[in-house]
């Protein structure tokens, strides 16, 4: 092992330097950069960028201004060059490998991206308090994935460090999770294709501290639309009859976007997430564009609220006499953790964590197009809850996850390689070794 | 007079060039500056910047970023910088005066601001078949104020060419008449103190062309407010219940407020001209913003409209469990033309135009502060509307105006003066003169 | 004459006894029967219901199952039976003629309809503090129509017992004024067709009282339209997604409604008078029903207002999936008072009221379909304004007039006829006569 | 046993003769007078109405005149007037009591209440096609109570002809169901302090004709509220400005209502089932009412909508200027089965349909006010779901259930009466028996 890995912070340090530095979907060129640098320091064969993910199974990239900007901010950041290079056209997605021998193929997958949120500047938030609060004002790691990805590099630094196992690790850096867009492209790259094994999990979700679900269920089928309605401007007060109201359209839209009857026996969510309308003040609204999502718990579930949604949008365009256009702009779909997966996550948990069977994910995943991909061709994939205290909700401009948390996330992957490529977690976890961490 | 006068460019051709690059309010710095290099060159007395504009009496200043942008844009384009630097802080106003011997003090007010509308590019539209629509996508010359303008430097050259009249003549270029902002703090800066006359007029208003009105009627009184609703950030779907939402908040607002009964007996509006709500797709928008404006004829009717809307906008605010803060950015007031005055506009209107006693103005505008600064004094005031075929409603995106008004307009500026500051028009306005024009 | 007009009560009683028992528009069979029963015994003819009304002119006739209980309450209000026969299928049109010698013919409208209001209980309103508020709950004389029909009748005593005058007198008592449905029908029947000179007016209009206005002017075209939403039933906690919400359509589009931009340069309305929708608590509505009314100043204005609605209904459908229906209920145009016409309404106003040359009606009156039916022929027709103090505005549930004004509505028309009818008013009018009324 | 019983017609044709007769809540006079007849008629000691439900708990209570019309119409229908007696005051309520020697006390309880929907008169509907359709337009039983009731009246006619148990039979036939009003009343009059054991159940529920599931889950509380917006009403035209608009207020409450957040981890539901508002088209409206629902799975569920519900209806008032009320109409709470009872479900329904362990009600039903009065003092009690295919959700206008599940839901009830009062089902049921059904 080289120097790289050897000086790698402890996952707390690291997931506070990530959490300073958060980057939105597409967009994690320094945070994919760090994870390619310390992996490739630390012996695993990287791969980055379009190699790793198809171009055109990407839904909602960003423009080409917001990419330039984001590569400009991770330069400034200190980001290498090289990396930078590598991952061209908002696709900073990261695959390292390590092979010991013939085995199993294992793939564990961590997701990088941050949130358009702007942090609380509350003094009782502990970012706050101990210095560690997003440096980019609107964008925040308000989801807990700082803590996935600094999860994920540690255990690359354990699993490089022990050469017990045998068989092929690969560790999966995902961008993009948010909007269910990152899986997808990376999955159709096919880098699951030859994989026997994958777990993935997800920090806090309601679930407290001291406690591990071993397999997450509730994924929510969901679609993500941008929706543009276009009207004709005119004076507000000299001539608004000769004016179409994109705005009221898409104000009638979100109130009845929301309103939508939500399915008796299923959950069903909608959300319009962000609505910008309009030029100027005296001047009636001639475009208004909206951010919106839907969610079920079956295809039919999302297909009911889908249409729902199609209809209200419709509906309200032709209230206030203006055109409307709809764009796919991500997908997330459901998927079963397989019955040997999980047990082997209840194995590799027990002693670590308090074991819950189920656990209910509230949201959704692309996660799930990576494990149906595994699946397809037989192999088996998990996705655990890894509880969490919460200082506040998903999301939320005061969302904190109880840092001690991480370091049972480590111990949790790393048992779980153990069940996979050998020997057994009893071996590998010597008490020293730990409180190095 | 110098080199520059003379080489002014013809009226219309002053008009496409300004019509090129729009500046919107508080930023008109090229503009600005490129009536002050005119004006200079032409011999005229140039004040500049903070001294014709009280900093105190702006409302609705932009921010430092964007007055630095503007400022950096109009370098670019060439203004030289001694005149950004005079007028810093987003204070662009001119004010130009030439003195010949004794006689009345005569005041012309031009404005200069153009619009955020992103004009079309449709080919039919004029400004793009002849090469001369908006530079500057996403800001546009939507209701004439580059043919204010350019009549007002035309003028400026014409009266500067003409020594037979005596008196002080006063020009004013003021910035950000949209929003009624721009007005009040140059007339608070005292430059109508001293104003025996005092004239402006708008282009357009639905007035054909070879039309003018001797008095504008109808203006209206107008309170322009920025709203703020701030609510709880929270993940849509793992925890929406958590979440306060502000878009939603915004969205019952606008349907609200355009849902207010209008008065029976005076023209009413209300506008929900700009609408932000909300950070990411799936999160629960904790924070929108909205620009609005509401006017009536009579200061009662403007506070019918305002007491509506501010319950109307608490109201919204309640349903959503969400807070708020409203700010006023800007007013507009009425003012009634001097009879004195329409009459000297009647008698210089007629033989060039069709005269019509009253033509609605339809809107606001914010001269009338000046209007009413000179009136308070005893000096007279007057606002004509200059007939003018539009291509499409003021505020339009495919806005354009006859440009044979322009020529028109200085003409009748020019008689305008010479009835007060002598002598009469037949004797200044050879034919030869004006075919040269 | 007989006993029956020399007994009629005084103007003021006359108007209260009739705002004690309001009716609403088709069903004024106790108002019209007492109008025909005492005209009758002035010694007028008289023809009533299909006769004077074109049964297929009639918009939005009430259920028949409305009809034969407006029938029943006029029966045991002691309104004999001959009339209500004479008068079926919502018909209650009266027409009374006079005719002494040659002369020109004359008619004079009078509306006898009141309003779906419930009247005030408090003791501060009038007719509660002196006993002859509405005895029938829901129903109210809240335009002033009981002050109409009082002046006719007074007027037609007035006139029988006068012998003075040559020609034709037709007073013409109108059911149905609001909601614009009554006028069409009788004019249809041709009752105008012969007419020289037509005169009507209405109380109050925010005129005071001591004035009278010559002409009303700012009628308004109008439209009336039923709206019908029709969904799907569910239950809404087992199965609301398998409903659609004609409610929430309903909801959606009065919303929709009242936020159509009003016209620049006209005065436009629009009202959601009425919405009832749904049946039970827990039960998804499945239909909606919407009484409205668009207004402009213009027919282009209503045009645009109704072109607006329409859209604005349709979409709102749209967006929660049901279906629509749209009817037309009643219409108002506008009209013109005949100078002629007007000038004799001045001069017969002089010494009564300070006479005023113009006032806006500020709504409409569909005694404009009258006026228009008598001057397509040639005729003359005017609408005055009888200025009357009101202790609230109309339609309010503390509407009331000053009681003053009807003697002076009596006077005025008396006036008018001597005007047309000859001989003139001085001799007609001696004090004595007055004091007794 | 008289002749009553003996004549009792089949469990099908007793169905159909109460779905011809609707009868909604409170009003249930033909209903519950036809059930205690024909119980009596069995020799059932029966009491009804004040004795068996105590007026100081009822919510929601029809307006007298409604009473009383619904007496007149249960008599026009030959209703025996001692019945109707027995029952003023809107408490049709029935308990019949049968007494075998010593043993347990046994009660079963049957809704009898109908819905305010408009049975669809297509006639692919069975009722329309087999002649059984309402005969009170406006009125339909579409929740199945109908079958509820028939089933419980031929169960009365089995068990009182069989004379091998032992102990105490109670049959309580409930009005007012929907609303969530009439069990609580009954169970306040004390009419379960003594039951050792309660089993009660619902037809449908999307469970297949078939089977039966002995434990229904996901009872929802619910609370029930009456709103009225109380505002100014003004013409629409002449003065709309003077008016606050009761009607929009509705308007903007009923989006409001039905965009509130649902809950992330459990079923939550709002409906406005009806809203009434404005008087006439050309008024604006100063009165409106809503009945509206919220539910949730959990107390604190159910707090959460009501808080949201609570706010925006105050906030909608706030928008419109207008003031409101609120008032609790009827609620409904969330009950346990009792492991026990639901074991004896079991097993009864073993060999008489495909027994599901759980079944999500999907709604409420106030019979748990029942289960928690009997569990309260240490009996048990069970609501158990009896699959019947539907030709249309629960509520919805051409609702219909499969008749072949009244036969199972008969034995299904006789077998458990069997299991608890002896002697064992096997001995009851002979096949001839049933056939004879």
């Amino acid at each position: 092992m080289d120097g790289h890995g050897a000086n790698l912070p402890g996952v707390i340090a690291l997931r506070r330097d990530l959490h300073a530095f958060p980057e939105t979907g597409f967009l994690e060129y320094r945070t994919a950069a760090l994870a390619a640098e310390t992996l490739s320091g630390l012996g695993y064969a990287v791969r980055v960028g379009p190699e790793v993910m198809r171009a055109d199974a990407m839904a909602g990239r960003p423009s080409e201004a917001a990419i330039l900007a984001a590569q400009q901010a991770a330069r400034a950041a200190g980001t290498p060059e090289h990396w930078i290079a590598r991952m061209p056209g908002g696709q900073p997605g990261v695959v390292a490998e390590l092979t010991r021998g013939e085995g199993p193929v294992l793939a564990f997958r961590f997701d990088m991206d941050a949130l358009p949120v702007l942090e609380t500047v509350a003094a009782a938030h502990r970012p706050v308090a101990e210095g560690f609060a997003s440096g980019r004002p609107g964008t925040m790691h308000a989801c807990g994935h700082d803590g996935h990805t600094a999860i994920g590099l540690t255990l690359a630094a354990r699993l490089a460090a022990d050469t017990g196992w045998r068989g092929r690790l690969r560790l999966i850096f995902q961008p993009t999770e948010e909007g269910g867009r990152g899986a997808k492209p990376m999955a159709e790259a096919g880098i699951l294709d030859d994989v026997d094994w994958f777990f993935c999990g997800h920090l806090g979700c309601l679930l407290p501290s001291g406690k591990v679900a071993a397999r997450a269920t509730g994924f929510l089928f969901s679609r993500k639309l941008d929706v543009v309605f276009t009207g004709r401007a005119a004076h507000a007060a000299m001539g608004p009859q000769e004016g179409r109201n994109a705005l009221l359209a898409a104000a009638a839209a979100a109130l009845g976007l929301h309103a939508i009857a939500r399915h008796a026996t299923e959950a069903t969510h909608v959300n319009v997430g962000r609505l910008v309308a309009g030029t100027g003040r005296n001047i009636i609204a001639d475009r208004a564009e909206m951010q919106i999502e839907v969610r079920g718990e079956t295809e039919a579930g999302l297909a009911y609220m889908a249409g729902r949604a199609e209809a209200v949008i419709a509906g309200a365009a032709a209230m206030q006499g203006v055109t409307f256009t709809t764009q796919v702009m991500g997908e997330t779909i459901s998927a079963d953790t397989s019955p040997e997966a999980a047990a082997i996550v209840a194995r590799a948990g027990a002693g670590l964590a308090e074991m819950v069977p189920d656990w209910p994910i509230g949201g959704g995943d692309d996660a799930t197009f990576m494990m149906r991909a595994v699946q397809r061709r037989g192999g088996k994939a998990a996705y655990f809850i890894l509880g969490a205290d919460l200082a506040a909700v998903h999301h939320a401009v005061d969302f904190d996850i109880d840092e001690a948390a991480l370091e049972t996330g480590v111990r949790l992957f790393t048992r779980i390689a153990h069940s996979i490529l050998g020997p057994g977690p009893a071996a590998q976890e010597p008490a020293a070794q730990e409180h190095a961490a």
